[in-house]
């Protein structure tokens, strides 16, 4: 499979998966506002899923190949579960942060993400970007940003500047945060890459991606008791009521919550992070197109122009660079830099 | 003069010459709704100012090198007024447009006018641009609509998308107006470029603006008598009362807009309609920042990000490629990229 292949299955999969949410707050807001079944047992179970999909993977390469070497020394597997704890901080943050901004504040900040993955992704992975490649970054967050600018007519009009300082400051730290766990998740998954096993055979992934997805699981059976505890168990332990009104919606939103998980998790082995940055944004922007014809959301300038802002950024980090400045007179610049990719695709082939 | 240093001039003079105009507007808002003096002498001042510096620096060119050769025939006068008919075609669709649509409508049709300068540019002047600064041109426009961007609790909402196709039409049509005038200036301009004599000297310059603004003087003489005869004579013939209610402020912005006028007329011949473009576009986003403060007007997100939007393009655009695409060893990561790609794809298969 190729990158951008599963770049694009995660996009769709990933705005399927917003719409559904957005279906179903449409309902909520129409029927008694409950959900029928604790939403907190959808992570789990897509856990779980991931979990069953990296084993069966794993075991069908074991019987291929028996020579398979498992990473299970402590000093490689206590890295595992820090990418949950930065989210599980994450998390926290981003609840202290809505004490002081609004919803919108919020969702607007939250753009800011591209540009820290950007920033950790070159401080942490040392990936070095070209001037271009970080104009790009900056775009998609303006772009997404401008998609999300509230329109007339609109609730909650100027609070985005006027929240407490604390607030951005909580939204930046927030920001960071998510940076910092894909960051490290990308790490995690690259970390062996050197070993020649590993190159050669291609071999080792859903041995990773299982240690990863086992942390998962246990994470989030802690959370599920934890709610049950802080509930006073009124409603049972959660085993017992973990398929209560499930319908088949609810299993496909398990299906799809898992295997976007199970994409990222290739994206930040084969590709990387900026490739899955690329990826949500262009799954936020989907889902607003969609929904305008789903559930008849007024299309905005600020959308259009959206679109716009983010294609034209997609194409600038990702087009060869011969492509986009292919001036026919200018410089000898330009037949040096061509020069070089020809050279590099020789030694590729 | 550097052309980078007449643009940033050109910038200055034409965002204090719109806060003039906002000035005067806000100003009238609150008095009885009438200009003191009549506003059709401002630009014929304008261009007797304009004719005025270029037959001195005609005078002066000429005792200098008496041997100048002044452009006198037939075949190459005619071609001068022809900007200054398109120019009057040009205000006709755009009252015919104002039928069609709102002002806000209008005003974000107008950023059309990047675009078409650029696609003008192309067709007509033959000048070649790469792929990089399309995508700066096309962001460019984009940057300054976003900043247009109607926020919420402003008037005249739904109106964007909902205004007959024939308002777009002629929005366009009057974008490829104003366009073909900037072209055919700057065509106009450069025509006798390749001249031994002009390349040589630098002089002639002067002659060629000369024979411009005398048609530019034609123009508006004929405009003033136009409306006396309108108006039936009634505030008795327009050279009576030329100067009847000016202010300092008033000869400030006839001085303004003819200064403004000779350093357009420079770019073209020294630079470029683009280099013009993105000098307007830069006054169009100074002139909202600084209305902020001296107007109090709210800044918006959308003015914020308008401004990232068009100095990221103005940076795409004008920077050398080679400091933007500066690969340090990106190019070795590129290649280990594709061979993991490869070797998975026989993985894969």
């Amino acid at each position: 499979m190729q990158w951008y292949f599963v770049a694009a299955l995660l996009t769709v999969l990933t705005s399927s998966q917003r719409l559904t949410v957005l279906g179903i707050l449409t309902t909520l807001s129409q029927s008694n506002g409950k959900y029928e079944y604790d939403y907190a047992t959808v992570p789990f179970l897509a856990e779980v899923f991931k979990l069953i999909v990296s084993s069966f993977l794993l075991w069908r390469e074991r019987r291929i190949s028996p020579s398979i070497r498992m990473t299970t020394d402590w000093r490689s597997v206590r890295l595992y579960p820090i990418p949950s704890v930065i989210y599980l901080i994450h998390n926290n943050v981003q609840f202290a942060t809505l004490v002081y901004v609004d919803t919108s504040t919020y969702q607007i900040l939250g753009n800011l993400k591209i540009v820290t993955t950007g920033i950790l992704f070159r401080l942490f992975l040392r990936k070095k970007l070209s001037n271009l490649q970080w104009i790009a970054i900056v775009l998609l967050a303006v772009g997404t940003t401008t998609s999300q600018v509230k329109g007339c007519g609109e609730v909650s009009c100027d609070s985005l500047f006027s929240a407490p300082i604390q607030g951005y400051m909580l939204g930046i730290l927030s920001a960071c945060m998510s940076a910092l766990a894909g960051v490290y998740t990308e790490f995690l998954m690259k970390k062996n890459n050197d070993s020649l096993y590993w190159q050669n055979s291609g071999k080792k992934k859903s041995v990773q991606w299982q240690s990863f997805y086992r942390f998962g699981v246990i994470f989030n059976v802690a959370r599920l008791g934890f709610d049950d505890f802080r509930g006073e168990f009124e409603n049972g332990p959660w085993w017992q009521r973990l398929f209560n009104g499930y319908s088949l919606t609810t299993c496909l939103v398990v299906l799809n919550l898992g295997s976007t998980g199970l994409l990222v998790s290739w994206l930040m082995k084969y590709a990387d992070n900026i490739v899955k940055v690329y990826s949500t944004s262009m799954a936020m922007l989907l889902t607003m197109v969609l929904s305008v014809y789903l559930f008849t959301f007024k299309p905005t300038l600020q959308l259009f122009l959206g679109i716009i802002i983010c294609m034209m950024s997609l194409h600038m980090y990702f087009a060869p660079p011969n492509m986009l400045i292919d001036l026919p007179l200018p410089v000898k610049a330009t037949t040096e830099s061509l020069k070089e990719v020809s050279v590099q695709q020789k030694s590729d082939s």
